[in-house]
Formats: structure tokens, C-alpha cells, sequence
């Protein structure tokens, strides 16, 4: 099944303590349509300015992600720089410059109206809906959002929320979303907000799968995919782009959608996601092959795997 | 195998958002024992005021611990305050007093002599490291510290470090100790201290092991045993020891020491911890059946179980 993924395309100047970029390609939809490209057929709405080139093009192209939904604008592509101290977990936004993006309104090419599985990563969540109401055949929604959003554009927020089936976000998100310090009860909070599904990240530490009754299945268990321990941590940036496209790919590939393919899924974000940290921007995400993700995914299964 | 634990056993003062307790039986030999009774024979050695009565004696008792080693000196018994805000991860210490705990010499009975695996709690590296080299028959010890003997005893826990085969620490410590921010690499370093193996306590996101090549097994693969999100957690304190007390408890309980039962026992470290924070003090651990341990033993399997 065909992936649509709608977000934002970026150059990013990145710092960590493993060294800097500057100008490299990020944005969440790249993230997540490189990530998702080694699963399934990947399309992908978003805006670019003057500055993005054929040779950046070039870099979703080769992994066979449809770009004909991408807006050529006049101006400059949005840019972001950040930088990370000891805590990876955490980016100190340096600047950013919306530029293009700041009037994104995504259009969707008619010849990507029969996409099965629709991804609204992180834009205003007013997009994210008009995406949604306009796609109305997709049979799986799966939505991001961060911070800014959850305290400058809740009720829209809210709205959006209605329309998602999967909904990923981070601990802290989640906690901001519900107004609640334990994760378990965010999580049914959130929940009875609309989604039937909600992935939280945690970091290095994996994810959590968070279940409406009769959601994909029976019962409300969760589910957590751990992640690897990694050694080098070169650039958390996009990280959980990644895990998004690893998840939502691996769930757009498989003709049925049952409790094991997403428990599966979860461990293909915490992949992709961990493959993407490995180097600096999409360097990474560029040249994997399906043999070391799959590697990967056996290695993390057997980081929790009892006999 | 009979197990014995030394360490201390306190009252405790303890505030959380779920409300207080006072003088409450504590310590992180108390928390380990009640944890580690449900698997083998404890034994336990500590020091204890004259505030400490046949009630409290039979808390530890009632689960068949041997509690002969436990001193009865004159003064009061250790004590300690603390509260803990949403961040439930932290406890922000109100007052410690030593008391008895103070001048603490660990006195091993003669009959404790054959115990087969000892634990080696939170006191001074250099007790840990006496009662160790008294105790010259065991099969197996286990250690933990805090982050007052890595800066206040550096050299001493170093000593410690290399008498003990299984060390227990959280990602804080283990930073701490290691003087490094990625936490695999923390992990390598600490093992090159002396430990078999380092057991890496991540809070509500469970724990990872660490081996050195050729400890208990081929190759140097880590294991990360997941923790419950839990609904409501109404006491932090002595998750820690309980963890300690699940993982060295389930060791004892086996007849052979391989790496398949390290990772169960991870395994049940994270059900006892799990367990304890369910209630104010050691409330929860008192009254738990095998039936209990080994349910919820099987949903921390499932929650990261595929197919």
C-alpha cells in the first residue's frame, strides 16, 4: 500500500558533541520518507524555496519516494539550527527561519488521492485536518505534533486529533497534551481525545503502544519496543521522523493490520530511528539496505526476548 | 541457595503527590529481603536502635528471613525523610540521620557463613568490601552504591568494584562513576572496574545488563528487561533494592547460573520493583503470593513479546 506523507522539508545547522553540519537536509517529511521508503511506495507533500536543488531532490528520488507533490515557492526553503549538549535528548533551537513555510498550504496532487495510508507529520494541526478531510478514501491516519502546537493551537489540536487513528508523540508531549504527570493515565487521556492508537517515544529507552479497547484488536494492553543502547549518538536529529516512517512504512506494507503487525511496527521505528542518530542528517537514512534494517530489528528483538 | 544481604534497615519519613507516611520500616536491606523472600532463603545482616521492635522484626519474619544477623544497638535507628514531586524518578532528601547506622559494623553470624550468594547494598565500599572478603565461599555477589560513595569514596568503591560479579546501578550512577555520557560506554568502563556484569536501572523504563565477554555466556550482547508503565506509582522509595532484591532472589532460586536465567531474573527484578512503588513502604511486598509475581511477570514478558 502507498504512503502519503505531508510535512516540512528543511536545512538544518546542526551541533552535537560528536561535531556540526550545516545546511544538511532534514524536515520531517524527509525523515519520514526516507525512513518509510525501504517498506513500502512513499509520496510526499511539502514546500520548498529557491535553494533546493535537483541534487537535494535527487536524495528522496533514489530511494523512490514520489516528489511530485513538493511546491517549488519563491523565497528560501524553511531553515532551522539547533544544537544538543550531553543531553541528546534535548535540542537548543538556535534559530528559525520559516521562510517558504510559513504560507504552506499542502496540495495534494490528484494522482496521490488514492493513497492507502496517510502521515500528517508536524505542521499547524489546521493543515494536518484539511489533509485529512480532503484524503477520504486512506484506510489509516497516522499524526504528529509538538509542543508549540499543543499550547498555541490546542482546540485545533483537538480537532485534528478526531481524525487520526495512530497518533505518535514524546513523553513530555504527552504529559503537556493531558495535563498529567503519569504516563499510563496521559495516555487514556489522550485517547478519549479521538486516536484509537498512541505510540509514545521515550528516547533511548523505545516506545510505548497505548490501545482504545477493540483498537486493531482485543484489550487494552500496552505494548513497548525497547531500543538499542547505542554506542554513538551523532545527531538525535530527526530521530523521531524516522521512527514514525519506520512504523508507519512497516504497517503501510503488510496487507493486514492486526495487533502483531503494529507490535512489529513499533520495533521498526525504534530501528530506523536508531539507524537515523547514527550519522549526521539523512546520511544515514540514504543508504541503508532492507538486510541490516532487518539485522537490526532481530537484534532488537533479542534485546528483550526470553526463551 | 540462601542468599544474604547486608545493608541497613531505617525508618522513614516519606512524602509523595499520592500522600505521606511516617515512620514507616524501611532501608534498602529491608526492601531487598522482603523482595528476594518470595525466591530463596535470605539472611540479613544490619544494625537497628532501640526503636526497633518484635513488630518490626516480624515484618521480616513473617517472610521467613533469618534475621539473627540484625544488631540491636542502643540509640535510635537510622532515619531518613524525603519527598517526591510529579518527577517521581527524584527524591528531594528532607533529613538523614545515621543514628545506629553511624558506627555500623557489619558482624556476620557463624551460620551465615555458607550462604551461597551474597548482596552488598547501599553502605560504605569499605564494609562492602570487608563482609565480602569474610564471606570467601560464596558463589556469587552483587553490589550497589549511590552517588555519595562515587564522589566521597572514590578509591574505596573501586576496591569494591573489583570483589563483586554483579553490580547494580542506575544511569545517573553509572554516568557518574564512569565519567561518560553515553550510557553503553559508561557500561564498558565500569565493567573494566572488575564486575562480571553491570545492571543498569532505568527507572520506569526498566533496566539493561551489560556483560563482560565470557561472563555467564558467550559474547558481550546487553539485555534489556522492560518495566510496566504503570497507572499509579504512590512511593518511589526502595524500588531500587526491591529491583535488586526480584533479580539476585531469582539468581539464588537456580540451580545454574547462565545467561538465560540473568535475563529472567532481570526480568523478575522489574516485577519486584514494580510491585513496591504500589504502596506507601514496604506495604506491597508483605503480602504478595508466587501466583502474583509470576502473573505479572508474565505481562512484563508479553509487553515486549512478538510473535
Amino acid at each position: 500500500m502507498s504512503i502519503l506523507a505531508v510535512g516540512s522539508v528543511a536545512f538544518d545547522n546542526i551541533a552535537t558533541p560528536s561535531g556540526k553540519a550545516e545546511n544538511v537536509l532534514g524536515g520531517s517529511a524527509t525523515y519520514f520518507s526516507l525512513a518509510a521508503s525501504y517498506f513500502t511506495d512513499v509520496r510526499v507533500v511539502a514546500v520548498v524555496g529557491e535553494d533546493f536543488t535537483a541534487e537535494h531532490e535527487n536524495v528522496l528520488m533514489k530511494r523512490g519516494v514520489d516528489t511530485r507533490g513538493i511546491e517549488h515557492a519563491k523565497g528560501k526553503t524553511f531553515r532551522w539550527g539547533g544544537q544538543y549538549s550531553d543531553n541528546l535528548n534535548e535540542a537548543k533551537t538556535d534559530f528559525t527561519e520559516l521562510n517558504v513555510f510559513e504560507k504552506f498550504q499542502p496540495r495534494i496532487p490528484a494522482e496521490y488521492h488514492d493513497s492507502s495510508v496517510l502521515f500528517l507529520a508536524n505542521i499547524h494541526p489546521s493543515l494536518q485536518a484539511a489533509v485529512r478531510l480532503e484524503m477520504r478514501d486512506v484506510k489509516l491516519t497516522g499524526g504528529d505534533t509538538m509542543n508549540f502546537w499543543i499550547t498555541g493551537a490546542n482546540s485545533e489540536l483537538r480537532e485534528t486529533l478526531r481524525l487520526v487513528n495512530i497518533f505518535l508523540i514524546n513523553d513530555g508531549e504527552a504529559k503537556m497534551l493531558a495535563k498529567e504527570s503519569s504516563l499510563p493515565r496521559a495516555a487514556r487521556k489522550v485517547l478519549a481525545m479521538g486516536p484509537q492508537a498512541l505510540v509514545i517515544k521515550h528516547g533511548e529507552y523505545g516506545a510505548t503502544i497505548f490501545f482504545r479497547e477493540g483498537a486493531f484488536g482485543v484489550g487494552t494492553h500496552p505494548f513497548r519496543a525497547p531500543a538499542l543502547p547505542l554506542e554513538e549518538v551523532k545527531d538525535p536529529t530527526g530521530a523521531g521522523d524516522s521512527f514514525a516512517g519506520g512504523f508507519m512504512g512497516y504497517i503501510a506494507s503488510q496487507e493486514e493490520l492486526s495487533r502483531e503487525v503494529i507490535k512489529r511496527a513499533l520495533f521498526y521505528g525504534g530501528v530506523m530511528g536508531s539507524f537515523a542518530v547514527e550519522r549526521f542528517g539523512t546520511e544515514r537514512l540514504q543508504s541503508l539496505t532492507r538486510g541490516e534494517i532487518d539485522a537490526r530489528f532481530q537484534v532488537f528483538r533479542e534485546l528483550t526476548h526470553l526463551e
